[in-house]
């Protein structure tokens, strides 16, 4: 059987009991030209609370009654005459939460298992790792000995971005909650300078971290941290904006940046990114990562979660943080 | 003697009785190689609000007891040996709300009174010119066919660059407030769409008007309806942070964009100006806009009012909205 996580009631606030149900149908058989894919991980992101909402967005909402989109991958185990993929390729794509995917294979890119762990290709390697990468690169225009302060900078997409940005020569400052995250910034991935938002006054230790100010602000988070970074804007600062998780649950009561006109006495520029719009130069960017990561100068940690049971618990990690860089789940189920 | 209006008390809120103080003082003597400068007009601009306030910005804030700063327009009457302005030239610069300046020259520039009307230079050929000209095609980038919303569109600077964006083909809709302000932008500066703020929602307006979206959004205004046009942005919109009239007096209270995540999702870019910032442009700009003068494709509307010692009076019409395009203050005494 596989079993899929089917979204069925639009939360408000954070997922409960009612969000999803966990069911068992039959296994697809792949149609004349598609593939069976056996998932073996799933991705959970941040973005997937936005995809929940109904209403305008960069994507269609998830809709009622469909397995709940997620970026997964796994494992070719059947074809009905594809032209191009082979039993036993792994493939990374749009899966959804599930056991298995039937696909015609449009929109999966193929993957390598022996260079680098899978779970890496959904993290470093897959959309939290471009997202980084361009977000860093072409929305923020990094230059050598700029200070460049990131959120979220032990998570997925904060962690690489601050890599790249040391990479480029960037005076490097990471936003975290709590003393394990604050040390994993400073010591494994070599940033700078590190806050807790947890336990310091953010406004405060900006002022401590950047004393000359801030050239790049990459957001993952958006509400306070996003305000206390706008007030020490450098001249011609960039602010990235890539997320806003602490305000994904309370769509009703989203809390504008109260210091934008810093951006006007600065003439900074906030801008907004979406990973997708750069999926035609992904290739570029991982040859560039995976070399990155051969030399060490890269380092990628997964928080990986067993069992599509734990979906929803595994899922609030994301807005509690208790995890440890990219959050996966495994959903492959051993023999 | 030489009437001047003297900065004494910053307020809180809109300026008031203890804000100013008007003094007769004699007329400064140009020094060797100096200037005296008769001020026939003075510029009254929103910005001068921000001048006000204590603290950083892009310009030191003005001190206690000094002249009161602002642009102003004058005619030289007296020179001791300088070596290129001579008697009888008229000039523009940073001259202060008084009747008379002495000053070696630099940082001001000639004019010539028989081309325009002399409050011609200190508005459409001046800072709200140029503010209009660099901040529509330098941040906002204008294609042909762009919609273009503007707000303080009948304004000094919004009513330039709505013009400039309609000479580049685009679809303008400006916002004012008032009967007679719509009517203007729609029959005299040939806007293509108008919005009264005053009398309609903003938001349902902003959607009948422009039912496709926005390209760009050029903010004079802040506050609500900042957030109503970011409710509407189309993909890779730019929004151009040039003022914020509505904030302006209450500092403590700015109220930030609550929709400021549409620019994520649209990949849509803001970003503040500051007209100093393109002063070595000023002749090519001034260049193009002369031409549009004299053609008749640009129109310039200035509201004049007479006497120093209706300095504040006049300067709180930018506030209320009660003038009629850019705002000028006679200072000259005609004998």
């Amino acid at each position: 059987m596989n079993k899929q996580i089917i979204f069925k009631k639009r939360p408000e606030g954070l997922p409960d009991d009612h969000t999803w149900e966990l069911q068992s149908n039959p296994i697809p058989e792949p149609a004349e030209g598609e593939v069976l894919i056996q998932h073996h991980y799933i991705s959970l992101d941040p973005a997937m609370r936005g995809w929940m909402n109904e209403g305008k967005s960069y994507i269609e909402p998830i809709a009622i009654d469909d397995v709940m989109r997620a970026g997964a991958i796994g494992k070719v185990i059947k074809t009905n005459n594809h032209p191009t993929i082979k039993e036993g390729d792994f493939l990374t794509g749009w899966g959804g939460v599930q056991q298995y995917a039937a696909t015609d294979g449009s929109n999966w890119r193929k993957v390598a298992p022996d260079l680098v762990p899978l779970p890496m290709y959904i993290g470093t390697l897959g959309m939290p790792g471009m997202t980084a990468y361009f977000g860093i690169l072409e929305v923020g225009k990094i230059k050598e000995d700029d200070t460049v302060l990131v959120s979220g900078g032990a998570g997925a997409v904060g962690s690489i971005v601050g890599q790249i940005a040391k990479i480029k020569g960037c005076n490097v400052i990471g936003i975290a909650g709590g003393a394990d995250k604050c040390s994993y910034m400073l010591n494994e991935l070599g940033f700078d300078g590190v806050i807790d938002y947890k336990s310091e006054n953010i406004q405060d230790a900006i002022h401590r971290e950047c004393p000359d100010g801030i050239d790049v602000y990459f957001d993952n988070v958006g509400g306070e941290i996003l305000d206390a970074a706008l007030s020490k804007l450098r001249m011609h600062a960039r602010v990235v904006l890539c997320g806003a998780i602490s305000q994904y649950n309370d769509k009703e009561n989203i809390k504008g940046p109260d210091n934008y006109l810093s951006l006007l006495i600065n003439r900074a520029t906030m801008q907004g990114m979406i990973v997708m719009d750069y999926t035609n130069d992904f290739e570029k960017a991982a040859i560039e990562m995976g070399g990155w990561l051969a030399t060490g100068k890269l380092k990628s940690r997964e928080d990986i979660y067993d069992g599509i049971e734990n979906f929803r618990d595994t899922f609030l990690r994301l807005f509690s943080g208790d995890k440890k860089g990219k959050l996966v789940l495994k959903v492959l189920e051993e023999e």
